[in-house]
């Protein structure tokens, strides 16, 4: 693994939206693929195998939830 | 990913009743499949392989159940 | 998806008893089911699939133990 | 599936120690598989399958940690 | 299953340490598959098999991360 | 196992930072893929494989996502 990768953007998991959180938690369920797989000529070929299959695409989205998860209980829910 | 897809609709957890959480959930499933695999056109041809696969139903059902738990979290369940 | 389909009975994570809770997580799990194949007749083919195969019902155990998490939570795990 | 069928033992989530908890957890996670697929001719066909294979083996076991986590919080962790 | 099987050593969630709360999580996850597949001369053939499958590999540590969960959260994650 | 195997470096979830715990979350998911394997050249044999199966990347990304979400708890998700 690439040590010197940023694996949480900011170096927070605060956001000032929901939908800033989510886009976090894609982001951070990316990196940890782009973290294991430092080569990005591998994973641009990765990249329409799991796009056009859908258990991976299915799959892909539990990760981005399981962030999330983690994301909206640090934000409070951003409940106003 | 489509950065311009809103992922969280209405940039909310908060709902007015479980049954719109269950919505949410349905929906927020859904848009991180669309950010991933933003042509339509493929997506339209993965649907039916989905909806009758009896491990992908399953496995949709899951994010589902996991997109829920955080939405009834935020709406600390709907409690009267 | 039939949006016309309710998602959550009664509109409320809240039951009188553990049992009925858990009896609420076996119905919001088969529900998610129904709404991603609405097709009545395809889901009555696919019952009996994932009825007969261990991987298929130890997953869709899962999905209700998930549903139930929730369900827990929201009542306060029904303690007296 | 079989609706008198109970699904958690004597209705609660609350047991005497984290022992007792574990075989709750055991107990409700077939309970689910017993209630999707009630024929037990079925089940008793099925068992030795995932009984001697590793994936389903971990599969199940996934399943009652699941339903552990909620017995534990419900019990605030039998903490002293 | 072998009902007299210990399924969480000692009968507590609660540990030391960090690692001696991983430790067990890694325990109860083995006792578990144990206690669905008594025969040790099936689970020495089994392990092996696992061990060199990269999927069933993570499949394992999912379950530990799922156990250790609890486990953390029993003991307020050792803060001190 | 390897029993004299560090599960928990430094034995605590604090860290300094979201940053810090998520470096924490990706050490704590190997670590347990290397008790449960704990031969080197076995290990280095299986690396590539998941590293270029886009299932298997996307599996481990949701386990460190699993320990992540212990680790943020535990840092009451490192709100200022």
């Amino acid at each position: 693994m690439a040590e010197a990768l940023t694996l949480v953007p900011n170096n927070t998991l605060i956001t000032a939206s929901a939908e800033e959180g989510r886009q976090l938690a894609v982001k951070m369920a990316r990196l940890i693929m782009k973290a294991t797989q430092p080569d990005q000529a591998v994973r641009e070929k990765l990249r329409p195998v799991y796009a056009e299959d859908p258990a991976l695409l299915i799959q892909l989205g539990q990760n981005v939830a399981l962030e999330f998860a983690t994301i909206a209980a640090a934000n409070n829910y951003w409940r106003r």
